[in-house]
């Protein structure tokens, strides 16, 4: 039997149609045009389901959608990106297709899909760390996504871990968001250079400011610069506190890097392994964790929402 | 049906016999004598069980140990407290006494007797969490503990929230437990001392270091001494700043303040839930989350032991 998969965008709603081995079978790709009033994009949506499936069986429906979801109930409280706020999706889907519909929020959703079929393959307790403008977290519980009482949780990136450290857009200060996102890494990126002005890095971006990305500290690092080889430093280790604040908690098997910064690769999880192994409670004598790379990039999403069908 | 509820001890096994609506029917205590073989200490707890039920049917036996327990399998890992490594508690118990058995941790345990019994009464989603010599945290999600992979995680008190902060038990720099523990509060109440000679505090405790504890600067702050109320101050934001991170990742309904500490009532919780509030991810806007204090004291434990088999 197959499932389909459904990774709402801001400005394309991605569906598959995924076979129980976590093999897409069939893409499909349409426009949000996000502007518009919520039943219009949900008549798209159902119309590109009917399209996909194409009059055969299906188990069910399983949606990733941007913004604050309750999973129970597949109500979309509230989405910035859809401009949606106490939507019924689940409901809505639910009536007009006469099957299961599970709705779940887009990056937990795309964790446990990287958890079930990519780079955790294998594990039952995974965390995936994206990387991004900020820092987010999914987190996979025997074999389950985690997301707290009403789904309302799993916010691990809002974690304090400097006090009185940078301004997070959460309202406090030093999260780890606030430190590990590759917006913190470019604004540290950044001051090194305003405080060494012969930083290998202004020549790296043709001393334009604007070019300055993510990859600056860490490829001027690899030629020797010793300023750019501490700001690689310090986000590392930040990011590694937030790592083993959660492996404390979850003691998951591996954690998962995913996000534009984790195209450094070993670069990247070669440091946090050892701080991982030295530092988890319990250290080297307690159970083992690994830290990986994702590998499905945008897969992903489609896969964990088809997934939030399996054995239900 | 009946359950027993065992809290074993570094002293004494407390062991109680507990109705399906969590009363204690029957209490029974005896004496560890940990530094005993864990054999003989296991045939006395077999005996207690024996003299506790007195023929009358039970359902299932549930078990609070210190240390570090593999619940899957009912095996104690390692105790510090009892001398203990490797002892297939659980196994052994069920052979002998042909019932369900279940071991956990005993703080998870206590927890756990708090959150459905105490304080958490008529909430799923609650963490308690103990100040003592350490931090413990006792995770409740949905009805029943959270310990993460293999029982081995929710070691929330050691979660970095101060960089390069102060030495903690577990390695690392900055834990919650290094903060914001019965310990770390006298540590930082006599450095403040030292730095301020003319603070009630050195009258309060009769300028004998040794008489100062956990509620020398609390009912120094309360008296008006400002020395006293910066620590008081210090202590509860790092403390908030903990039960925060853990809101964010657990969205829990209630937080239950255990220990010592919590005796100081609503003049510690309530400037936590003014924190919590402010600053929890999403603010006044999110789901409300209370901030309690214990109710149970010792009997936390035998309830929440015994609760493990319900429903079982």
């Amino acid at each position: 039997m197959n499932y389909i998969g459904i990774d709402i965008g801001g400005t394309f709603i991605k569906a598959g149609l995924v076979d129980e081995n976590g093999k897409i079978i069939k893409h499909s790709s349409i426009e949000t045009k996000a502007t518009r009033k919520a039943e219009r994009v949900i008549e798209d949506m159902i119309k590109q389901i009917r399209d996909l499936t194409d009059g055969a069986e299906y188990k069910s429906v399983g949606i990733g959608c941007p913004g604050s979801i309750y999973s129970d109930t597949g109500t979309v409280e509230y989405s910035n990106n859809l401009y949606w706020r106490k939507v019924p999706l689940g409901q809505m889907l639910k009536d007009e297709l006469k099957k299961p519909v599970f709705v779940s929020n887009d990056a937990n959703v795309a964790a446990l899909g990287e958890a079930k079929f990519g780079a955790g393959k294998g594990y039952t307790d995974v965390v995936m760390v994206t990387l991004g403008t900020g820092v987010g977290m999914g987190i996979v519980v025997d074999g389950k996504m985690f997301e707290g009482y009403r789904s309302m949780g799993g916010e691990g990136g809002h974690m304090v871990i400097r006090e009185n450290g940078a301004r997070c857009t959460c309202g406090r200060r030093g999260c780890l968001e606030a430190y590990a996102s590759a917006t913190a890494l470019i604004r540290e990126t950044l001051n090194a250079m305003m405080i060494d002005k012969n930083s290998l890095m202004w020549e790296f971006c043709g001393n334009d400011l604007n070019k300055v990305d993510g990859r600056t500290s860490f490829e001027c690092a690899k030629r020797g610069d010793a300023t750019a080889q501490k700001v690689v430093d310090e986000y590392i280790k930040a990011l590694s506190d937030g790592v083993i604040n959660i492996i404390n908690i979850f003691r998951s098997q591996a954690i998962i890097i995913g996000g534009g910064v984790s195209a450094q690769g070993a670069y990247l999880t070669h440091p946090i392994q050892q701080y991982v192994d030295k530092y988890r409670y319990g250290g080297r004598e307690s159970l083992p964790v690994k830290i990986l790379t994702a590998e499905l990039g945008n897969d992903a999403g489609i896969l964990g929402a088809a997934s939030l069908g399996f054995g239900a």
